[in-house]
């Protein structure tokens, strides 16, 4: 597996595995790889012949308040990683590279990008969708992989896909999770053992809502609420920023859970925020008939 | 020749050239076509072996107050000078295959979109580039042709091209004109015909700003100011909406003419505003020593 640091060597290199009629995919990561991203990493190369796996830290999607300068840089250790899950090749770009002198373009995804983590990200998603946008036409990927733990990041990757017909398939890859359920994110080493002791209550909050769900609770606010209360308790070094119960695709709030809804919730401790969701599925009664 | 509506259709045809080994050429239009836009279509065919041409009246580039109801229609007419200029394919997708329901997505080149036609234009230059990067990953072409007379529009196009790392060839063609100098443009139509007499001063006031280059004046105010007083004389009935003189590249206003430079203008007469522009090159003194 090779490195490969600029555009044009990534176009050579893709256009090289293209020409023998290969299918190529994508998967874009900031770095700082764990089970999640090795899980995209083997998804991608069932769905593609040849994987190539960006690592780029992007400027771009974190706030001036936020976490870049001391964001966990590994390369060497990621390489590995990438090798290890059956990454083809790994595409390391610097920041100038993807941000010239005079950049000035962006895309944006009104509409998608107001609520759960855009409020308290403000410019976040339009750095996300700006940079996959140019990584989608540096690489020119026929399958791109995303992480369902981002949720809201997936369904902006795949709203601007659409919006802007670019000829990519987008598959979403469902959240990898340690043995007492916390999601796996390259913030969680962050964590105190404190509040690594209290995290994995983001899940048992999204394992309630479904409980409620089954036992046939439809009130979006009252199971909100329940989950909140929850999460005071069991997370009490925490601060809940949002718990959400959002349509699937367009990501605007429901007020009853009819069919399919996406619960997602943000929680920020002392030394790191963490977000997790779930779908929650209405099963819909039996007919008499059947 | 023949004409598609769909991107489904479009992507099918194109795909089909490509994979003879075609080099594909994109002339992106908004139909009422002229021989400017002839002319683009003969320049995309010297560069390409297949030239679509797409005309779509994007109401993302109209502002509220603008010409979209009453711009001139005609795909018969236009297809038809299509064929006479060599076009392979004309590509009319309609507004709802365009834009579908909760279409949300949009592309700004900041920057890029401040000063000349974007003053009193808001929100014109984002359709553009919106409408131009859908279309260049509907179509997928080698190269694109666009006109000098929209110069703002080439420099925003070739700027969104360059930072979203879009794998397309931009050409800017030159100005095509009419006999006494008016830059050819669909909005020549509406004119009555003492604004149509008065018209050729957006022209004079360029050759104008020319003479006083080649003449040794540098300073770009005294030759605007030269400018606005030929336009207040020669086209009474329109008033100047701006004269710029700028960066090729940047846009950004210059104060001395050193090297290259573009001079721009609008004017606006009663029944259409009109757009103008040329290069300024400063001409270097021959060394002594040559």
């Amino acid at each position: 597996m090779h490195i490969v640091l600029t555009i044009r060597q990534i176009r050579s290199a893709v256009a090289a595995q293209r020409k023998r009629g290969k299918r190529i995919g994508l998967v874009p990561t900031m770095g700082a790889l764990h089970q999640g991203h090795m899980s995209l990493i083997r998804l991608a190369k069932r769905k593609s012949d040849f994987v190539v796996v960006s690592i780029f830290l992007n400027p771009a999607q974190f706030g001036p308040k936020e976490d870049l300068s001391k964001y966990p840089r590994d390369l060497k250790g990621d390489t590995a990683k990438c090798r290890r899950a059956g990454a083809d090749l790994v595409f390391a770009p610097s920041v100038s590279g993807i941000y010239p002198q005079g950049f000035c373009t962006n895309v944006t995804v009104e509409g998608l990008t107001e609520g759960l983590c855009a409020a308290s990200r403000p410019g976040h998603f339009r750095g996300v969708a700006t940079v996959v946008c140019k990584l989608f036409n540096m690489v020119q990927p026929d399958v791109a992989v995303f992480g369902q733990k981002d949720a809201q990041q997936a369904a902006v990757i795949k709203r601007m896909v659409s919006d802007l017909n670019l000829p990519v398939e987008i598959v979403v890859a469902p959240i990898v999770r340690e043995r007492d359920g916390l999601a796996m994110s390259s913030r969680n080493a962050y964590l105190t053992p404190a509040e690594r002791a209290q995290a994995p209550a983001l899940r048992h909050a999204l394992q309630l809502a479904k409980r409620l769900v089954k036992k046939g609770r439809r009130s979006a606010e009252a199971i909100k609420r329940e989950m909140a209360k929850m999460l005071d308790i069991e997370a009490p070094l925490g601060v809940v920023e949002y718990v959400e119960i959002v349509d699937n695709e367009n990501l605007k709030p429901v007020r009853r859970i009819d069919g399919k809804a996406l619960v997602a919730l943000a929680v920020k401790f002392p030394s790191a925020r963490l977000i997790d969701n779930t779908v929650l599925q209405r099963l819909m009664p039996v007919p008499t008939w059947a």
